[in-house]
């Protein structure tokens, strides 16, 4: 090969990678051109570029989400609940046998207050009876099934179209920016994991989540693991760091959530070393999505918001900094 | 740009693509050219050939393998456990008050017999001493820089150059092809995470093993994760199917395992439909490794011997399959 055809060469690459950047686009378009944008895509520019100081290589670039009210909705309750009352009530219709005990009872009538009366060791009941007995992968079809066809009952919406705009931008652009995104909620794993791949593009193995018993057995020739009910791991404030150190191994230099259940993912990530960017999605936005935030008996933001400024995390405001809420509307 | 500079520029792209592609190299070397290499090789070209039946998209090409004695040797004892009586003697000769028991003081004084006579609980009582107090990032400190210098009682060579060669080209084959691979070892996970990027190129997410309690704090001010002892999870034969759901979320398509420690890991690997691969190492070579099988207290591979053929699993015999063993060495 002659110079010459070697210098074309450099030039035809050259031309085909200009043509292949999309130089100047908007990686967050559903982002107003807020101070929010500026700092998130500032921190992704400084950890990204070779000659930056705060340079982080890829291997380190970890970003953890929680889901629910950070990813998508979680009023009037959270939806992985409405999930296990509907599983509830069409078990109890096959066997109404399996509502013995007055929450169970309340849950499958649709008596909420009734239901409430339980306290948390009645979720955990009506949880433990709609999540087990089944392996993970026929729970993870059922949780499909459900999500395919229920409805929300205030917008009328699949849940999955719920999910926020932005945050799935935000998720792609970190990915496009050599970042592995990890979910980090206080849900089963296995009920995110259900829809996890599809709405927000992260596989299971980047799903760390509350965790319940599970038993293998070859008993009878075929092989299987089944949900054995009761719960092993609680993913939610202290438990999110600890849950983090155990599926990845690594702390994150990017962590985002919405409530106080967040708080220790927060402080845990933006105390390391080196640059760090900490994320709190605040419900400002009662027209188009819902408004809440320290009175709150879901998602409840009060230490979070205290605490904020002097830790140097950025408090993104859903009416003034997103131009669009929902990835299923507008 | 011109069509010849363009027709230059494709005939110059070619020629750098058919430098950069050592066509056919043998991705296994250290492998001699026996059934076991045909085996493998036979099954990577199915499942990644588009135009096969039996293709598999990527994200589902999942390969698992066990540690000890799989990926590296385990004779005399488990490395971990050496590991762990070193950091007692030392921590012992700081403070002598910590040797509390009999397995302890037996333990720290080299008293083999005398430290098994503890049983199981004995040797977790040794793990805990030696595995509690700090966080996961100074304990993986601490066994790196034992890995950094320790070496095998036997061939004096340091634990990590004890990795094998062929396993080694394994693993870098699959993942040339596309496939991920985890570690499932019932080893301690935070151990196995001190060299598993460095020895076997793969990364704290990918290591599923046994684990600890561990907790968050902030008290102070410094966010810390620190292990609390005791354990939690052991990710070892029913378990490790169990732990392969947890941390992955998803059923392999390939199980590497040396012991009946594996048998269940392998059992339900191939189980699931479509194609599956099962491989057991068989130590074999007394001369350049162990050798020890249905015996053994160590690795003890029984039930795995017997059914293997009948499960359509390969027996690799170490003698005869590979032409090398360490990594560190011919």
């Amino acid at each position: 090969m002659s110079i010459t055809s070697l210098r074309s060469a450099g030039a035809a690459a050259a031309a085909l990678c200009a043509l292949a950047l999309p130089a100047l686009a908007d990686p967050l378009p559903s982002w107003n051109d807020t101070a929010a944008e500026a700092a998130i895509i500032a921190f992704v520019e400084r950890v990204t570029d070779p000659a930056s100081g705060d340079y982080v290589p890829e291997a380190d670039r970890i970003a953890v989400f929680d889901n629910d009210g950070t990813l998508w909705a979680e009023q009037p309750a959270y939806f992985q609940l409405l999930f296990a009352l509907d599983v509830l009530k069409s078990r109890a219709e096959a066997d109404p046998s399996i509502l013995s005990s007055d929450v169970l009872k309340a849950a499958a009538a649709g008596d909420m207050a009734g239901m409430m009366a339980g306290g948390e060791a009645g979720l955990l009941e009506i949880l433990d009876i709609s999540h087990s007995g089944v392996s993970p992968e026929e729970f993870m079809a059922t949780a499909r099934d459900w999500l395919s066809t229920a409805t929300h009952p205030g917008t009328g919406m699949p849940f999955t179209a719920m999910t926020y705009q932005p945050m799935l931008e935000l998720l792609r652009y970190l990915r496009d920016e050599g970042f592995a995104t990890y979910i980090v909620s206080g849900g089963g794993i296995d009920f995110i994991r259900s829809f996890a791949e599809e709405a927000y593009g992260i596989p299971p193995w980047q799903v760390v989540g509350s965790e319940g018993n599970t038993s293998y057995s070859a008993e009878g020739g075929t092989p299987l693991i089944t949900k054995d009910g009761g719960v092993t791991f609680i993913d939610d404030k202290e438990g999110k760091p600890v849950g983090i150190m155990r599926h990845i191994g690594q702390r994150p230099i990017f962590a985002a959530g919405n409530s106080d259940g967040d708080f220790q993912m927060l402080e845990w990530t933006t105390a390391g070393e080196g640059p760090r960017f900490g994320m709190i999605v605040h419900h400002t936005d009662g027209a188009r999505e819902f408004a809440y935030d320290r009175e709150s008996s879901i998602g409840r933001l009060d230490r979070g918001l205290d605490e904020a400024e002097a830790r140097g995390w950025l408090v993104v405001d859903m009416a003034q900094d997103w131009s669009r809420v929902w990835a299923g509307g507008e």
